[in-house]
């Protein structure tokens, strides 16, 4: 094996191109057997290799610096330096992130997840070596579906006027996680007609140097191209056309399903019936699938993720024109989906927790300025044990801080299509759901609560001394903790359903006072800036003892869900101790 | 008059060009008038205002539907659709909002403020259109500066591939609020040079029709390329370069001081010496080019408002190539000062509050993940009585709450500059430093406190019963909140500097316990999300009341200060009155 002698960039450096091209083999071979057992990203992966060995063949990093963006692609990059072992031996297939990072190796200048960053970082990277005086090479890897998203466009813009070396290397597999959108797409598939020849070109208009690689896994084409920008004195896009999913069959021709995979997905056998029970993404589905039957203005957009929803590509050809997916471009997204609002068509915008920070400023002028009745559905939102890049725990906070904004935490399925119902069908305000993280759950009973009546929480049991406040999916914590109260201190817990995350239900606050000394807040997510906060200020000159549980203000990488739960003190156990020690200060 | 006859767009139909030059004319002089009076935007309004006449000449609104870009260039379309009494009438030249203002009149579809919106928000309202089988044109209007805003950018990429009638104005008079940046301008010189026939076309790489207007300032002309468009089956860019400040010398040959005015600002006389006192303008300006004489690799980067912070031209000139403007760019210009910063460039970044919350993900993914050393300076932070759309009261919750960030609040000269001093020289932290909002206010004493230590209050007097949380800005009224206590009740407060937004000293806090009844949190921005319901959260559990006092969640309007400080209990007096109703329950 070429890779016996292969672990740093280094060793690249005296190795043929036979050698070289044997080395993308055996690479290609570890990434899919490492991706097929513990999930991961394969097909950007599988695209990508014989550009990461060029660019480490031909520049000299870590001293040229090499920016990824989104990072998803970076498992050749790994391998090459020094981390090899986490795709060899199956015992440390965990011991590395699937993005850069830098506590991991000096070859990662970010920590990076999300897209559309990698040309301004490496533009900041650019800048401090001229002021500095360095000579070094410095180069930004983009996707072409990164390209859509604002901040890479700003990027662009900035970096096409800047006065010395900067190389930006355009991965075109001419996909998206789904298939793009947009008009920049047509610019690239025109490019890649013409190899790169068409006088109409994007990079160019913007005044970019442009060089065209039509054989993008072609590793001796990609090194002759690499060698001609390298120490180049100003701006250059490498526009080079890969293959997504490049040397395994089945990833090449289903590049969707196979962006992200989960463990085992290639063994799967093709007879295998898959029982898919209901859950909050279908029953999502099908409620959307009616309505844009039933009003030919029922408008549903997504920002490149529709998978993430279970938006197949049939179902999102059975919705047709009813569907917009406007590519990675989540302020587009926001802004184009609350003016539709606005105009009379009932809108559905469908995003990840994790994702819809993105576009803070739109959700606050756009919509909520604008009191535009979008219906926004957050999903995932909740502690995980995900990588730090992608954390669904903050939209409570990015949300909720916002005025106007009705932002809802449906506890079961009952509750979430009523409030769905409720969202799609009024004209007052911009409502967000938030999706539940967790399994589904049914009551069987309707929910016929009105919820144009704003911030009106949920008594489900009355008790005294303690009342519970359970946020949509730690509903059924609070149920837990409501029984283990009983259990453990013999207290008949309240126990309530706030339901509304962006205001306070004030009357039945103020009337638990009488006959409560503690009230606990539940919310999946991080506690600054949050729910329970409020909760917190409205007793803050009371007597009553508020207890607030979430997570704290802290990016967690990769930690499992109990340690996390443990530690935020999410268990019943904990938190009837904690109630105890409050209750019963003496005994502690 | 001309104007005596046009009070809405249908007024126009019958007049002859001459006639629509006139009441150009006559418009002109109205809004030179009336901004010279009230302050604000001149230049953006005297250079579109053919285009307005002629767009209203044209379209059919307010069927066809117009959106504003930023929308500071309304004011002629606000004295053509029935509001012309606010320009005519000085009794009446603040009825109406400086903005578009869907609540004033039909003929405005959003209110907008903030810039790079327009593209998307019609988008939406031409997809709504279609979905609901309407026939009406769609037009967006945006500046040439807007162009480079992140959300713009996305929208332009969708809005190519719309497979219907988007008509999309681009008025190019070849300035930001100061000068434009990036590649894109050097594009549009090149139209504008060859009157628009270029092959290389940023806006047909992206697959737009397009239409060059030479004379944007000629109605006639605008009026035959209007008439070209009206009613297109597809996407079109009717690219029209305009001047800004037409018509008006001082303000075409001054276009930056030109963009936004104070009242008065033609009535001075040239020979007029304006004596400039020392204010956190100066003091940061002049600590930045120190610095910057100090250190080769110190870097400044501002996001097109250099203004707000006396950045003018020849100070930045002075910084040379230590000054970056990256135009309208707020993500891009995050992530670039980020990365800078993290390869060990000294970066100072200054923002307005208002626009630090159009990149969020930029500053939790790109910056506050990766812990770059970045010093962020966010200006007017602070409850004002500024229109709706650029209200700087949210800032505390949207930045405090993004783990690793250092948000600090300095409430004098001398802690400012020691604040600065540490934040620039730090590598550990992403650090944001509040710049007061008020006057400045200098101790004369050397601030020698070493901010590395994290989260140490400073208790600037002791007392006993309650303590005093003044942040920042709010000090000086802690102060008065003090004062008022002794003379009201007899009670020595205890005051306390916070200096940190973003943690609590607990163990201070916890201390308070002791011999404090009731805590009193003062901070200059909204309650939700900020800084006072941490401090309500520590203390939910003890018996110690707490006071919070800043913001409501809401969007005002314009409101007088005094009258908003009255309505969130802002005052010495009311705040005096709140802690004796808990301290004498009884007497109330």
């Amino acid at each position: 094996m070429i890779l016996n002698k292969v672990n740093y960039p280094n060793d690249l450096k005296g190795l043929s191109v036979e050698e070289l091209n044997n080395l993308a083999d055996e690479m290609r071979e570890l990434i899919i057997k490492k991706v097929n057992t513990t999930g991961g990203h394969m097909a950007p992966n599988l695209g990508i290799i014989e550009a990461v060995i060029a660019l480490h063949y031909v520049f000299n990093t870590p001293k040229d610096k090499i920016v990824f963006d989104v990072s998803h692609q970076c498992y050749p990059h790994k391998i090459l330096t020094g981390r090899k072992e986490g795709f060899i031996n199956p015992d440390k297939y965990l011991d590395f992130t699937g993005y850069t990072a830098p506590e991991e190796s000096e070859y990662d200048l970010f920590k990076v997840g999300h897209t559309s960053t990698s040309v301004s970082l490496a533009l900041g990277v650019a800048k401090a070596r001229d002021l500095a005086g360095g000579n070094e090479n410095v180069i930004a890897l983009i996707g072409d579906g990164s390209l859509s998203g604002g901040e890479a466009l700003e990027g662009l813009d900035n970096a096409a006027c800047f006065n010395s070396n900067f190389i930006i290397i355009v991965n075109d597999n001419d996909m998206s996680i789904a298939e793009n959108h947009g008009g920049l797409y047509d610019n690239l598939k025109l490019l890649r007609d013409t190899k790169g020849l068409a006088e109409c070109n994007f990079f160019k208009s913007l005044g970019f140097d442009y060089l065209y690689v039509d054989e993008g896994n072609n590793i001796q084409k990609l090194i002759e191209a690499f060698k001609t920008v390298r120490n180049v004195n100003h701006p250059v896009i490498v526009h080079i056309n890969t293959l997504k999913g490049h040397g395994l069959k089945i990833a090449e021709t289903n590049k969707e399903a196979f962006h992200w995979i989960l463990p085992g997905t290639l063994d799967e056998k093709d007879t295998q019936t898959v029982i898919v029970n209901e859950d909050y993404n279908s029953i999502t589905k099908d409620f959307i699938l009616k309505k844009a039957k039933e009003d030919k203005t029922f408008n549903v957009v997504t920002a490149a993720t529709p998978g993430v929803f279970g938006f197949t590509k049939d179902y999102r050809e059975k919705l047709g024109s009813q569907y917009t997916d406007v590519g990675i471009a989540e302020e587009h997204a926001i802004a184009f989906s609350a003016a539709s609002a606005k105009m009379g068509a009932k809108t559905v915008f469908a995003v990840m927790s994790s994702f819809i920070q993105r576009t803070y400023d739109q959700m606050s002028q756009d919509l909520c300025l604008n009191n535009s009745p979008l219906t926004m559905l957050v999903y995932w939102g909740g502690i995980s044990n995900a990588d730090a890049t992608h954390l669904c725990v903050f939209d409570i906070p990015v949300i909720s801080n916002i005025p106007n904004m009705v932002y809802l935490a449906p506890s079961c399925k009952e509750e979430y299509l009523a409030m769905l119902e409720w969202a799609v069908n009024q004209n007052e305000y911009p409502a967000a759901i938030r999706v539940p993280s967790c399994e589904l759950i049914s009551t069987g009973i309707e929910d016929k609560t009105d919820y144009s009546i704003l911030n009106k929480f949920k008594v489900e049991e009355e008790g005294s001394d303690v009342a519970i406040l359970g946020l949509g999916s730690f509903y059924p914590l609070a149920l837990d903790v409501k029984n283990e109260l009983k259990k453990q201190l013999n207290i008949n817990a309240t126990l309530i359903n706030p339901k509304f995350i962006t205001g306070l239900d004030t009357e039945l606050l103020e009337n638990l006072k009488q006959n409560h000394k503690v009230i606990i807040t539940l919310e999946d997510g991080v506690l600054d800036g949050g729910f329970g906060e409020k909760i917190s200020r409205f007793y803050s000159t009371s007597d009553v003892k508020v207890l607030n549980y979430g997570a704290l203000k802290e990016f967690t990488d990769r930690i499992p869900l109990d340690e996390l739960y443990k530690k935020y003190h999410l268990t019943k156990e904990l938190i009837t101790e904690d109630v105890s020690k409050i209750l019963c200060p003496a005994e502690v």
